[in-house]
């Protein structure tokens, strides 16, 4: 970064008083910005037996398919994100029925809850981050074009707990 | 507030350009705050029958009982905060057995991860943020001077599961 380009914002780190880690600190107003890892909501939304998968209009992974899934915002319910983000990702109307999954991603902190679901309307359209939406056959699904390895793990966890009816909490593969 | 009290960071309410949602805008600098829920990890630990509580030696409810719980930091899995969590309050070394429960608390933008544990080692001892530590039978339990309702539901949803073996996640009960 060069002398004459100015750090916005909290850009110093430093432990604070009475703390115990480093948190980033403004040069200008020392604002302390405690942040913390962020929660990704999202959904496999069934259609009988077919699931639905969005095509990715934004970065990363533009045009490849994901889960509908995004940032829970402020005041929200975990559950409730999750339905907003099938609307404004595909316009799909859902029903929550339990949670499926907890990923975490700790080298990006981030923990995604993923939820089972149905949805309560076949039709579907993209919102403004997909290019298309669409509902996808288990044989059918575009293994190889997935946005995240995690869109997968999800995919696989929900089939299995379809089959068995075990429906436990799944978590990150082994390894993972 | 009065004129000569500055406003420190970002404390200015705006919609950044290409954005849909108010965020926090630090009048210095421009530096937008997109904050988002934190994550409370936790877990119910058992040493046989017997439960790990600790009581609060901060506020909010200081004096209050507890269980051992707390923000999720950067860069960690949320199982991982969970053990950091019961040894920084009560040194108490445990092993993660699932996931027992998810709790939103949408009203203060919190969402809680909490864990079936089992303690590895009955010697527990309060830490810094703590009175005293404690193992509880369940007839023993200080029902009126636990320190959140959460922390009522996660007793007995684990109790509920040890009793039935059925360890899908629970939420937060009906109304709540």
């Amino acid at each position: 970064m060069s002398d004459d380009t100015p750090l916005r914002g909290p850009a110093i780190r430093g432990i604070p008083e009475g703390d115990n880690r480093e948190r980033m600190i403004c040069a200008d107003c020392g604002y302390i910005l405690y942040d913390n890892p962020k929660i990704v909501v999202g959904s496999v939304a069934r259609w009988g037996e077919r699931i639905l998968l969005c095509r990715r209009s934004i970065e990363p992974r533009h045009g490849f398919w994901t889960l509908p899934a995004g940032y829970l915002e402020l005041n929200e319910s975990a559950s409730a994100g999750a339905e907003r983000e099938a609307w404004e990702e595909a316009h799909a109307r859902i029903e929550i029925e339990g949670l499926l999954a907890i990923y975490d991603i700790p080298r990006i902190s981030q923990v995604q809850l993923i939820y089972r679901a149905r949805l309560l309307d076949e039709r579907v359209a993209a919102g403004p981050e997909s290019l298309e939406v669409r509902l996808f056959d288990w044989h059918e699904i575009p293994w190889a074009d997935l946005a995240f390895p995690s869109n997968r793990w999800a995919l696989q966890h929900d089939r299995e707990a379809q089959a068995s009816r075990d429906f436990t909490a799944r978590i990150n593969p082994p390894g993972f």
